[in-house]
């Protein structure tokens, strides 16, 4: 059963849809300072520093732990439908996972929808990522990660630069990823009635504004249910057991298993979509950072 | 002139006016949403570490330079009139102030008006001064500073223990300070054009959601401009030439001045509102930031 403590993240989604519905007219600029309230259920994570950089041209902030590897890095993706959201809604729940893991996260900035469409958040996170290797990160020491739409960056980023021919990261975290832009999903219904944020009318309008007039659903580095997983790093995938989203998790483990990916799915009973924000307070959320941690330090070369 | 870097202030303020003028019905969740956008201007101050903690009963955020000093304290009083704003909004602004000054700063989120009217936000406050004493911090090494109806707190603190008896901190530093809670002052309208976001209406509607129903806006207590000021600590005030509150610094200044306090005010021409906000951006603000710590340190006992 969820936690007590765990019902901060459902209230807080309960919260947004109720005023979401209740201002059918919200525009853009209002969404997002909805959602940068994402920061509210995490913790500040205790002995973590921070410092703005321009990664290879992209906004980004890094997310520094006292005494963590300098030269171990997990490029972290925020979620938002690729249209809200950003390095400071995700500052401490990327800063959780650092401390974690002690190595430094770099929380990356990219361009947002609608101004800017597929693949521009692509475009930006593959620049992050070559900026680190630039700066002497070796790439079997960077892992990327993000939650949601960041989830869905987290393989993009990995699958574009295995299409160009770039030494491919460590590892890859995807927490809750959003991968299915058909919004075919059968969690989508099922799980309609315990998600208290995610539902096909947002995932609708926040893919038509990914996507833009020239991109495609089924592209495969916008839908990477649709890529062929071969050949992509060992891949840790979490997601919560109350979201409509869970398929998405499922059906990516299962593609990448089936092209021999090494890949753990970890669902959590009861969880909604990107549960670890309840970092610092919630049980489940605290328990899914060490998981990750424990799986990706050995990885990332940590002992 | 002001420097091309403070125009960031003065485009974030103006963007917040048009969209308050275009909403006139924002409810209170997406006016503070709004205000919460107040952190943008601010770049992020490295080397600074974070900490939740509850500080006599009120939430509050410890923010904690690498080395600095932790014995010595900067109780750091949000503003957003009484309504808005909060520990997250302002962490990094107090946190440029404690890097430079070499101390922790303790970010109170004191209860907001109108759920919590005068002097609810007060009484956190003083609650939060008594915490650190309790913790074992000396009155002498502590400073209060806040900026707008923090930079209020940051006086009627120290008014509060005077009348109590309570040992007084070290000194007071309010920032564009909001007083006046008769709207009296003459800048409200002469710096009426060159102010880009207070104006009497907003000053208006978060006075009265401040007072509530038994407040007065003639108590010295919310309303600092009208108590005496004799033996309260030394007090650097500062605030921007451009601003509509400008008198309220100026007319505190004086009348502290007269009472005999060892009272600065320094006023940096062209500037608005909290323009310290700018910390990191902006020339001005990064001397205001220096200019305070080097004032500070000896009064705090720091070399």
């Amino acid at each position: 059963m969820a936690s007590a403590e765990s019902t901060y993240l459902t209230d807080l989604y309960a919260d947004w849809s109720a005023r979401m519905a209740a201002d059918p007219e919200m525009g853009l600029p209002a969404l997002r300072d909805l959602f940068e309230e994402w920061h509210l259920p995490t913790v500040e994570p205790e002995g973590v520093t921070y410092a703005e950089v321009t990664a290879g041209g992209v906004p980004a902030l890094w997310c520094r732990p006292v005494d963590a590897a300098a030269d171990r890095v997990l490029l972290y993706t925020h979620g938002g439908g690729f249209v809200v959201g950003s390095r400071h809604s995700h500052r401490k729940l990327a800063g959780h996972l650092a401390r974690a893991i002690g190595c430094h996260a770099l929380v990356v900035d990219y361009r947002r929808a609608p101004e800017h469409p597929f693949p521009a958040q692509l475009d930006d996170c593959v620049s992050a990522y070559r900026w680190l290797l630039a700066e002497g990160i070796a790439p079997g020491h960077i892992a990327t990660c993000g939650d949601s739409a960041g989830g869905n960056l987290a393989i993009s980023v990995a699958l574009r630069l295995r299409a160009d021919g770039d030494p491919l990261p460590a590892a890859l975290v995807p927490m809750s990823p959003w991968l299915d832009m058909e919004h075919k999903g059968e969690t989508l219904d099922t799980n309609a009635g315990s998600d208290a944020l995610v539902q096909r009318p947002i995932l609708t309008a926040m893919s038509t504004m990914f996507l833009g007039p020239d991109g495609s659903a089924v592209d495969p580095l916008a839908n990477p249910l649709l890529a062929d997983p071969a050949g992509l790093p060992p891949m840790f995938i979490n997601a919560g057991g109350a979201e409509t989203l869970l398929d998405n998790a499922v059906r990516f483990g299962e593609s990448a298993r089936r092209a021999g990916v090494d890949v753990t799915v970890d669902v959590v009973p009861g969880m909604q979509h990107v549960f670890p924000f309840l970092a610092g307070r919630a049980p489940e959320a605290d328990r899914a950072v060490a998981d990750i941690a424990q799986w990706v330090r050995p990885l990332l070369g940590l002992a």
